[in-house]
């Protein structure tokens, strides 16, 4: 099945936020109520480097990713990608969409300038980890969070 | 010795990049001429969410931080503030610089609505592991980079 990945609008975020829910560890963190995420992807609209994109096969959201861009001055005056919040639906694993998706991220990350895509994932997601080094992603980092 | 943090302006740049440079992996990774940083610069000064703060004590550059603000759908729509290209000049280290830089980060964003401050760092920086670990981050994630 083909999936095209296109910028998502307001009318996605039923899918997304479906899609957000049904994962091993979003289970437990995603909540019932649409409207905080209305109000997120308000204030992402206003943001030009900051864009979410659903996946869409035979008229339904089946993967979403956050793509961020971050022109900054370190590493040499490096504009980074960021990817966050990956997803793909439940029945569309091991059949490409992950690649598909990594593919459209680094198609617009690279649109943008960008020329490091970087993310982070949680250390339980093994089965993730061996995808990305499969796809050309080095584990060089390790990522630190601090709830505010 | 107290530091005053505030957003850069384009006469800080020499000053920043010197300290991009004095850093045990930036030696290798940073650049000598200043213009790719002036044109970085400048394209973060487009995006209200992406600044660049430096620390300043006795009229000197001697510490900076990038700090991104990302709004964004996935954990219940949380809003990020992340932190990249930490530096302390290597003559302020171990006197509370890190400390008070981590402080401002975390207070500049709580005032851009964000509820979780986030970095990556390289292995190799074991010290700084220890550090973040101490000022309430959790190494709860792998950060993965592919070059584009």
């Amino acid at each position: 099945m083909s999936i095209v990945f296109r910028e998502a609008g307001e009318r996605d975020l039923p899918g997304v936020v479906a899609l957000l829910a049904d994962d091993v560890l979003g289970q437990g963190r995603e909540v019932a109520e649409i409207a905080p995420y209305r109000d997120a992807f308000a204030r992402m609209a206003e943001d030009p480097n900051n864009v979410l994109i659903v996946g869409e096969a035979d008229g339904a959201v089946v993967a979403c990713y956050q793509l961020t861009i971050i022109p900054g001055v370190s590493l040499s005056a490096t504009t980074r990608a960021q990817i966050e919040g990956v997803r793909v639906a439940s029945g569309m694993r091991g059949q490409g969409a992950g690649r598909a998706l990594v593919v459209d991220a680094e198609e617009r990350a690279r649109a943008a300038g960008a020329t490091l895509l970087q993310l982070t994932m949680n250390r339980s997601r093994k089965d993730s980890h061996r995808f990305y080094e499969a796809n050309g992603f080095v584990p060089s980092h390790i990522g630190f969070k601090k709830p505010l």
